[in-house]
């Protein structure tokens, strides 16, 4: 057995790894909890023994080597979804006495493995991980090694991406259903050309992609390539790309996130199609702008506030009294209805 | 002299402090720079022996005892403009080998007071204070004392906002310039009445005041209280107010943030009042609220992106190179036309 981290400190993660239990356990060790067998807890105190780890070390935080720092990492804190996310989240570890390091790691792959190496070499208590975009695309496994990696050393948090492994903890908005609900909503009103428009191939994006398929398949229609269309989370831009595509026909839109739905209302507005008799259209996240547009956006309220408030009550619960917590909780999101929808 | 810290660490600002000059004086001592005199010179070396400062601690940075770390506080991340500011910072500091420590102080003063020395806490190199609340809203000099108090230690770097002190640094938006020429532009179109909205007595959002009365007197128009309209910044809020104040008349609107100026948007629809026509509408940072909205709004481009880049600049001109930098920038800013306005 060796130990592998760059310094000589011991925490307790390292002992986690080297007796072969989690976290919660040690932590249970260590707090004297009754739940824990004899056989398992003289490994753990035995592994304890051999590296040095004392109870002292641990007196620093509660029960735990703590910093009591969070290293909190998202692609784009100018993103308003993120924004907000960073937002809650900050506010509530603030309460709970920890600090927040932020980290903008951009889109590219590599550049965020990198980030996520600098913010654990701050031996924060925990990475969050805010945004789909970090559960990789799906079409390889390596694209989330480096989470695995993370999570042997510090337990990882997901906000709204599911990647599976230990000590990794993800929470997510049920996408599938929402994007599924709203389909199967516009199919009921006779709309059969309903187009989806995504941005990323994000874990988000897939649910919801996945989502639209279901309620389509289940409905007895065709899923058309040229009805999923790709395009930027920009309004201008949304606008510009379906003033191109001229031969593109549809009668509703489902969008990914709300400046694209946007983007289609100034599409109409350009093109003289009325919303929602003509053309129906739904946004996702409920952000000021589908409130600020004409006519109002019907949205999905993807419930980011629960998500960050359980997201760090389980932090709590795993960091502070080594209780065992759910590997992946799933928040029910709501259809918020406004004018664009006739429904 | 007695040092005051915690813990026994002595840092350059202590040093600084200690000798009586400037911490550009004292890294350009540690640097061996010829811009020092010789007598200055041996104060600080004098000092730096006294106080057990070697150069062995200078060397852990450039030159300096730094953690490279910079920690940055807004009122509420949530916000569009503090987002991007973040972002803007982020990016920038993370470039310059930086992390950052993100806090959220919210509005309340003695939040705020206790949120600064938390940071300050952390050892970090640098605090910025994002948003123009920090400089207090004028009434009293007491409300920004913290912020001189944490500048006696360390570097503060505000971003629009205004405080007079050693060792704080300002970058400001023209605003002042941006709300005189739009005034002056709606005067110039023969609007009489014109409705300045804000949502609180910021720094920036006093400048703005000052900008909108200066161009009214200098047309020789009165300058009405019931004109100046304090509502939120939220889109509802502010289109919901309008509507209960029936006799309030004005033909353009002169708004501190897009959201409100959106709020009037909606206000003017449900009243039926056409826009440009019947009222100009001005809003303020070129969020994406403003191509969001029907009409297009056009608004006041705060150049948020310089204002970052000069604070980040100076904050590595002052740091690791010892130069002098400004104590107060100002950036101009632009207005961008679109469709709310029939200039």
């Amino acid at each position: 057995m060796r130990h592998e981290r760059k310094d000589d400190t011991i925490n307790i993660y390292d002992i986690a790894k080297l007796s072969g239990v989690s976290i919660a356990t040690v932590s249970r060790v260590v707090n004297g909890s009754p739940k824990v067998s004899q056989k398992t807890k003289e490994k753990v105190l035995a592994v304890m023994q051999e590296t040095e780890y004392t109870p002292n070390v641990f007196a620093r935080g509660l029960g735990l080597d703590s910093m009591k720092t969070v290293g909190i990492l998202c692609p784009n804190v100018a993103d308003n979804y993120m924004a907000t996310a960073v937002s809650y989240l900050e506010e509530s570890l603030h309460q709970h006495g920890y600090n927040c390091i932020l980290g903008c790691s951009g889109y590219d792959q590599k550049e965020r493995e990198e980030y996520v190496k600098l913010i654990l070499s701050k031996r924060v208590d925990t990475l969050m991980l805010v945004g789909s975009s970090f559960a990789g695309n799906s079409r390889s496994e390596l694209d989330t090694e480096y989470i695995r990696e993370a999570a042997a050393t510090t337990p990882v948090f997901m906000l709204n991406g599911r990647v599976e492994g230990n000590n990794i903890y993800c929470a997510c908005a049920d996408d599938f259903h929402a994007t599924y609900e709203v389909t199967k909503k516009l199919l009921s009103r006779n709309k059969q050309k309903i187009l989806f428009l995504y941005n990323s191939d994000s874990f988000s994006a897939r649910q919801k992609m996945a989502g639209y398929e279901a309620a389509l398949s289940e409905a007895g229609y065709p899923i058309k390539g040229e009805l999923k269309f790709k395009t930027k989370n920009n309004i201008e831009y949304t606008r510009d790309l379906l003033l191109e595509y001229k031969n593109l026909e549809f009668d509703s839109v489902v969008a990914t996130d709300d400046a694209m739905a946007v983007g289609v209302l100034k599409y109409a507005k350009i093109k003289g199609i009325s919303v929602p008799d003509e053309l129906s259209v739904i946004g996702y996240n409920n952000s000021m702008l589908s409130v600020s547009c004409e006519p109002e956006l019907t949205s999905i309220d993807s419930k980011l506030d629960i998500l960050c408030k359980k997201t760090i009550h389980n932090m709590i619960q795993l960091l502070e009294k080594g209780e065992q917590i759910d590997q992946n909780i799933t928040v029910s999101c709501d259809i918020v209805k406004r004018c664009s929808t006739d429904f």
